[in-house]
């Protein structure tokens, strides 16, 4: 900040542009806009960052692995700083040519500064949350349902549809199935729908599997994460793609290794065996697949290896 | 282009707003700003997108490897499109408080239009060409040194220093070695060369290796891709990174087969050598290594493996 300090201090003045000295520019200190454009047949796909969260790696953070090894895997692929772990958040956007179609969105401004970034990165990407046509939720977790509303409440898409997956819609909203929750993460998922979805029980409609969602999306099931969670193939021309919705969290631990558990796994045997089936079918297919938790863009093709998968992140195209 | 048209004819009516069968956004067909900041101790580092080539692979690409076996391996790591390459552009700036360094300028304005974006991807980042106070040049290529003058013929950085590599400017500067290059690529970086720095002769300083060629900033010898091609340590702090420039062209290729040989390359085998006691160091040190030609944002760890290497992608941190 120093420089920052002494820079401010001098601007105007004549000293500035006769000292070679002086900074020539500020620190800035933020990042590039969080969007990435690509295409799929004839549909131009956006990803579009909400931001990320960085936090202490809790001792139960992968479940069925000792934080040590979690700790000395993250420092092995290069995860910095050591000991934290860093989760980003990443909906995708779908223009067809006719239908502005989001998959989820992000976390909502009510969290942190780090996320609830989402409308910040589609203005940024010249879309506007007005324009959006339909909203998809993969499952009702808050970091993919709590953007849909504003900061006062309001609806955030205030002209799209909301799409649940009709298991997830009939699990997290029964008060019968919140009441038997008995430990804290699906305790607090249970209150955070109650308290965030109960107004749109009469504005949502819901969406089972293996169904064309909307023109070109079709709905995979992929429990365990969730009872309802779901991926998604989105199809144009001879093109299609993966969205992986929480196949997995983070892809350094859990898509190397489909065998450890993240704590947010509601079945966790079932979320284990949803990641095999899973990635051998996009391995298999090396189609593109689309992590809402890879690294920005979150674009990748898995590889299957001895032990697991590996993720071979996209080529950063600068056309589209 | 058919909903764009349709969008059109339809703007402005009243019909667009009542139809929510209409194109809700006009497909957009152009990437993100290409800019991304990061920290290496107290220094602002920013890697600036000149663009990217797309070019079917030349049977030579790889000189001392099949064109079968190169266009192979491509479509392995799910380059595409199949048989083409792409060659991505990625000059770094360095903002250390008090001075702003540019290393290497990009195409420059005259060659296609998918390069020669280093001046809006500065503008991107919130910066001007005539904040520049030192322009250090890797190696006199044009991909490297044509963005030195602008479409007009003018210096681009106008305010900046220019430091060249000795051993380049010494070699690819004089007549003499001109003449006596026989082969079309070297003849091709001759005559670049002499028309677009000849005007430069008076204005630029040149610098040798081992040496601190501005604060925090130390030139590291990595010879054969030219005579005197240089890489750089950047350190702030604690922090130190490297500055490979072209050690390779595109690591797909060639940071995964140290081996591979190519078609730019001065002297191959020194290139050869040159990428092993290069990549050896970075794998060790577990540093950073930022690379001209690896994809944007072009950051990355090297690791060793079986063959030759693996370049393990930084994370995209949507933090500076």
């Amino acid at each position: 900040m120093t420089q920052m300090t002494r820079r401010a201090l001098l601007a105007g003045s004549a000293a500035l542009a006769a000292s070679p000295a002086l900074a020539s520019a500020p620190i800035v200190d933020t990042q590039a806009p969080g969007f990435y454009r690509y295409k799929v047949g004839d549909y131009e796909l956006t990803q579009l960052s909400d931001g990320a969260a960085t936090f202490p790696m809790p001792d139960n953070f992968v479940t069925n692995v000792s934080e040590d090894r979690a700790i000395a895997e993250a420092a092995r692929l290069y995860l910095a700083p050591r000991g934290e772990v860093t989760v980003p958040f990443n909906p995708v956007l779908i223009n067809t040519g006719n239908k502005l179609i989001l998959i989820d969105t992000g976390y909502g401004p009510n969290v942190s500064p780090f996320v609830g970034h989402l409308p910040a990165s589609l203005a940024a990407a010249g879309m506007s949350p007005e324009q959006i046509d339909t909203v998809i939720i993969s499952h009702i977790h808050p970091d993919h349902t709590n953007g849909l509303h504003t900061k006062e409440g309001a609806l955030a898409f205030p002209n799209a549809e909301i799409l649940m997956p009709e298991k997830d819609w009939a699990f997290w909203m029964s008060a019968e199935n919140a009441a038997k929750a008995d430990d804290p993460v699906s305790k607090a998922y249970f209150a955070n729908a109650r308290k965030t979805l109960t107004d749109l029980v009469d504005h949502v409609g819901t969406y089972g599997w293996d169904k064309e969602v909307a023109p070109g999306v079709m709905s995979i099931a992929t429990p365990g994460h969730t009872p309802g969670h779901t991926s998604f193939a989105v199809a144009s021309g001879k093109d299609r793609i993966f969205v992986q919705s929480d196949v997995t969290n983070i892809p350094a631990f859990f898509l190397r290794h489909p065998d450890w558990h993240v704590m947010y796994d509601h079945d966790p045997e079932l979320a284990q065996r949803t990641r095999h089936r899973f990635y051998d079918m996009a391995a298999v297919e090396k189609a593109l697949v689309v992590g809402y938790h890879f690294p920005f863009p979150s674009l990748g093709h898995v590889e299957k290896n001895n032990t697991g998968y590996r993720l071979v992140p996209a080529n950063w195209s600068t056309t589209v």
